[in-house]
């Protein structure tokens, strides 16, 4: 069985064939321009992926084409209602797509299908219970039980972020103060180290910053690895931050693994020896529950192509 | 179809046939002493459960037993670990039935399976997504996802209360600070309102506490319905953390409903309304996510024989 798995981003869309081993054909992509009707947006991505499916001689197997999209979607119906990143308001690319092509099309969010993908055959693969957490500009993710994705009411489920971890905590981009958002996503730990560069001029965050060239993610646990006092003080903070929230969903879900993406996800055993260290004393009756792992993603930015490809998969 | 539900308790244990429209017979019930073996009280329940389903000529009919268990469990092996309630320490309780009644059992978390009986009988009939908060001693409950409970690896999911709600908050029973259960259980609400009335000797509290011969989770609404500011203020802070709580598993499942139950969930519209106002102007996205209703229970105490029996019902 193949499918189409289509991950429509804010700059680029990239697309590819993906067969239900998760064996993935070469990848197509288009430049995305901000602003730009999103129907003309759809129509050359049409033509794509037609061209696509017919270069490589799928038009008799394809199981349909599956899409993971950044915003608020009616799943159900097929409709984009809103995408901040591509600025598409009650885009109907569902239609679109079937107007055109003979395929059954199935939308998700971004980041359910890139849990979803994760899940299926990166990080999670024979494993029927697992939640993703994307630590980027917000924290994202997405839910994956007995090894089918989670969309919940109309597919709006898994908004990972936004649980309030700390009442009237810091503003959450969502409206809601103290969500896990505030605290766990990459923009968190940038803010979190700036902070810390003012209050300490002699840390050595300065001077991984000037070698990096910017203050991002990566400063403050490189600076915490080569023993800044500070820069571990920030960086405990924000594992600490994480494993409680990773914790909270723990104790709802109960999954055999916990899948980590996004750039903070690349600290490798520094991050992760912590986070596991952490919650093997904290996870709830925690003699009496199985143990959860908590692991860094696979696929990269192949989890959503083939996410999307595998909601047409058993 | 038919099914026997059983519901253990503290104190006892209650059972009843449930026929797969939800319609229930007669209940049989058997007294539990805390400290007495095991072994002997579920011995003293097959022989009930034996009677009664020849009383009632159900021999040939009988598609299961399905039993509400309050403690932690193997779900999957039959086993109760251990019930701190009950004194019950690695019971093979599926095989002790199985020994002696040629029918299927299964087990589950008291909790849980009140929340199915409640789902497909209850406020939730009809619904594919629903989530129970218990608001009693603790704070329980069960998810119900697309008309089928989950349960999570092992039968451990769904620790509704042990979400932290804030870092270092109030300690929880189970180890950590800032649980919700810390903040919205029946017992929350009533050292809330000691404290206050410690503090505010002129507030009506007082007065109803004495008419009600105690201070239970009654006293702070029943003061704040005749217009004492304090008993106001308690009760404002309580269902702020509730709602609190209630919206994070709106934003993580994204259900059609949440019914609450236990003692507090009896305080009718004063309760609804402020909870289903609160979470009309915060729920993520709120203008394009689809509204949730939170409601009370239904069934009371019949939900844990129900949801049991229901665990043979498609």
């Amino acid at each position: 069985m193949v499918a189409i798995g289509i991950d429509i981003g804010g700059t680029s869309i990239k697309g590819a064939a993906v067969y239900s081993d998760g064996k993935m054909l070469n990848t197509f992509s288009l430049p995305v321009y901000r602003g730009d009707p999103g129907e003309k947006t759809v129509n050359d991505l049409i033509d794509l992926v037609e061209k696509y499916i017919k270069e490589h001689g799928l038009e008799k197997e394809i199981a349909g084409i599956g899409i993971g999209i950044p915003g608020t979607l009616d799943v159900d119906n097929g409709i984009v209602e809103y995408s901040n990143n591509l600025k598409w308001e009650n885009l109907p690319i569902t239609k679109l797509f079937q107007k055109r092509l003979p395929y059954k099309v199935r939308i998700s969010n971004d980041a359910n299908v890139a849990a979803f993908g994760e899940a299926k055959f990166g990080a999670g693969k024979g494993v029927p219970y697992s939640i993703m957490l994307t630590l980027g500009t917000g924290v994202g993710g997405g839910i994956v039980l007995d090894g089918k994705l989670y969309e919940g009411n109309l597919g709006k489920a898994a908004e990972m972020g936004h649980i309030v971890m700390e009442y009237n905590g810091r503003q959450c981009t969502c409206g809601r103060k103290g969500c896990l958002e505030a605290y766990a996503s990459a923009t968190a730990i940038v803010n979190d180290t700036k902070k810390a560069m003012e209050e300490h001029p002699e840390s050595l965050m300065h001077q991984v910053a000037e070698e990096l060239g910017k203050v991002d993610g990566r400063v403050a646990f490189k600076a915490a690895r080569q023993g800044d006092k500070i820069a571990q003080q920030v960086v405990d903070q924000y594992i600490f931050y994480l494993s409680e929230g990773i914790l909270n969903y723990c104790n709802i879900f109960r999954p055999n693994l916990v899948i980590l993406s996004g750039g903070i996800a690349n600290e490798g055993d520094y991050l992760f020896d912590k986070i596991n260290n952490y919650l093997k004393v904290h996870n709830y009756g925690y003699k009496k529950t199985p143990e959860v792992k908590v692991v860094p993603a696979k696929l990269g930015y192949d989890s959503g192509k083939i996410g999307a490809a595998s909601l047409f998969f058993k």
